[in-house]
């Protein structure tokens, strides 16, 4: 049977030639990069050569990155690494986060930034929120559930206007955001988009799983989640992933370099999907914003339709789509994204995420559509 | 030139049938095991799979196993994760730990656990040093640069004395062990051990880097280090590496099959390298403790003579080996272990770390032997 994958928000093959980049350091160059023989100096050059490709895409300097294992491991750097850096500050996330950023900013004093029912962070409210004590700003770039992508540039001119008015003596007002679904449609230029810190993830873009990066403005004060050896100047210890840090290195370079084009191939697929959705089950409700949308990830409700089942039946039928975040996939609980821009418990429960990616055709997607008509239909 | 590798303790090369049963999970078998479609089913069985398996190696049950991204991560969840379960408690740690284990443990109330010149964890000492208070106790299995064999069992002896006099309202006393150098040559059966959490390492056993497990035996409680979408029973949260998981069971369960062969071959070039030096380099004096060693470490002070410029001209001549834990390498910091067992600066300055591994044989180690007698005498 022919199976068409629709999760790649969940998950992304490896690229062949990511993979080819990463093989020598599996085997012949095994070598633990701090060693001081010249094949050990040889790794760390490759190493290094790989926070420079990693900070050439992100606009950075290669001392601002931090390589880590995974976006969840970068963070739960940034939140935890920046309140336990200022004690008794305070942090706020949106509302609509992923869980590692929602659930370390609760061990600290937090606030949730309500969003939209089109869920954008709501900044006129942010601005009230921000209290002298707030020293971190999260709101992820591209949400992973709706595929709303936020306002970063706006919330990064009010900030600097509340930064202007602590002045020098105030606390430090950072803006972090999890990048983890953006790589392969969006500009991740840290300067252009305003950030002091940004998550990346290997495992969403054609990388492996658990490679991931944070970027950390010079200047920005966080203590170290992971401790020990001393690694990645000191912000996360343990024997470098040689190989699979020259994996994250080259799949962001093979995303960024594909973006433009692929933005608007993807970008035409989810309009596809939404057209012809609308005119075969026209009672379904495409959450998320229809002006600002990642190309990628389409939320859907289904009035009156067990989320669940659908799923079953359409992977069934060779078609892979999620309930929501995977990360949630084994619990119960309903997703919080769609909690947060109001959907009540029947439309969560009656809510699909579609999720596009490299391998998606137009053919896939008419496939999946009629797929899903004659299901709906029964 | 003939390069030989005396740095198995750094590093090792994945085995090839470790890489084997990775690469399906790099391709095909991608899916994020959180997915719950067939497909992700099947990652999701994979990876249980592996879990069994280590676990099976531990003697231990799977839901006592944690991954982690490496050793490093796995002792700061062990020590950062119980010290943060139990405010105001106290951890003792043996003062020839790894940075892994000993920097957590300075955020914390900490007493360091004196050892012999050979290495060894004074108990008698220890056991003054537990206070009602102490929570935790850390003593690694085998030490990464000297090779000494820590007395686990005699440990748990006097824990379970003092335990049995806390009674049911004091505090726990757990005893953790860093095994990240012991897979290849020991038992690592848990019970057997008496240890309620140990860490392993995938990097050290011809498996991929930062892979690493944390076995938490059942009851033990810990705080969670990272935190987000509840992976690893909550314990470790991110999406599974699921390639990196796979290699770490297969490599371990290898490694266990080896162990009793490699064990005894791998002494015999240890003791090989140990006689041949004292016939041609009398003054040369052999750290840690003749009896208690692992069969691959071997740490050698050569008096007069300068550890860095020695190391180069080894591997100017092919050999690859390591003034101490590659961890330091880049540091000027002198050992704290070679400090630890009273060595002064200048003999700590005149020591290398010898570490063999699979591919060492007997003609590697006489070819080193020679080399190094022709440096000595210049």
């Amino acid at each position: 049977m022919k199976q068409i994958y629709l999760d790649y928000a969940a998950a992304t093959p490896i690229d062949p030639m990511v993979l080819k980049k990463m093989e020598p350091f599996f085997k012949r160059q095994f070598y633990n990069p701090s060693a001081v023989y010249l094949a050990g100096r040889a790794v760390r050059q490759a190493l290094e050569d790989a926070r420079a490709s990693v900070a050439q895409n992100l606009g950075a300097r290669p001392a601002e990155i931090t390589f880590t294992a995974g976006a969840t491991e970068a963070n739960n750097l940034a939140v935890q690494g920046i309140m336990r850096a200022f004690p008794d500050s305070e942090v706020l996330v949106s509302a609509v986060e992923h869980e590692s950023v929602l659930e370390p900013a609760k061990f600290f004093r937090h606030r949730q930034i309500p969003v939209s029912r089109q869920g954008i962070v709501d900044i006129a409210k942010l601005e009230k929120m921000i209290s002298p004590r707030a020293v971190l700003v999260s709101v992820g770039l591209v949400n992973n559930e709706i595929g709303t992508v936020q306002p970063l540039r706006d919330i990064v001119k009010m900030l600097n206007r509340l930064r202007k008015l602590r002045g020098s003596q105030g606390l430090p007002l950072y803006l972090h955001s999890d990048a983890a679904q953006a790589p392969n449609y969006f500009d991740l230029h840290t300067a252009r988009l305003g950030v002091d810190l940004l998550s990346i993830n290997g495992g969403k873009i054609y990388g492996p799983k658990q490679s991931g990066a944070l970027y950390i403005r010079g200047g920005v004060r966080l203590r170290p989640l992971i401790l020990g050896g001393g690694q990645e100047n000191g912000l996360r210890s343990g024997t470098e992933n040689v190989a699979s840090v020259i994996g994250l290195a080259a799949a962001l370079d093979i995303a960024q370099e594909k973006r433009p084009a692929e933005a608007k191939r993807v970008a035409q697929l989810r309009q596809l999907f939404i057209e012809t959705l609308q005119r075969t089950f026209p009672q379904a409700v495409v959450n998320g914003s229809p002006k600002h949308s990642a190309p990628h990830i389409l939320s859907v409700t289904f009035p009156g339709i067990d989320n669940e089942r659908l799923m079953m039946e359409l992977d069934e039928r060779g078609l892979q789509v999620a309930t929501g975040s995977a990360c949630n996939a084994g619990s119960d609980e309903p997703s919080h994204v769609l909690a947060a821009i109001s959907l009540g418990a029947p439309a969560i429960r009656s809510s699909l995420r579609f999720s596009f990616g490299r391998q998606t055709s137009q053919n896939d997607i008419k496939y999946a559509l009629k797929t899903l008509s004659q299901l709906l239909k029964n």
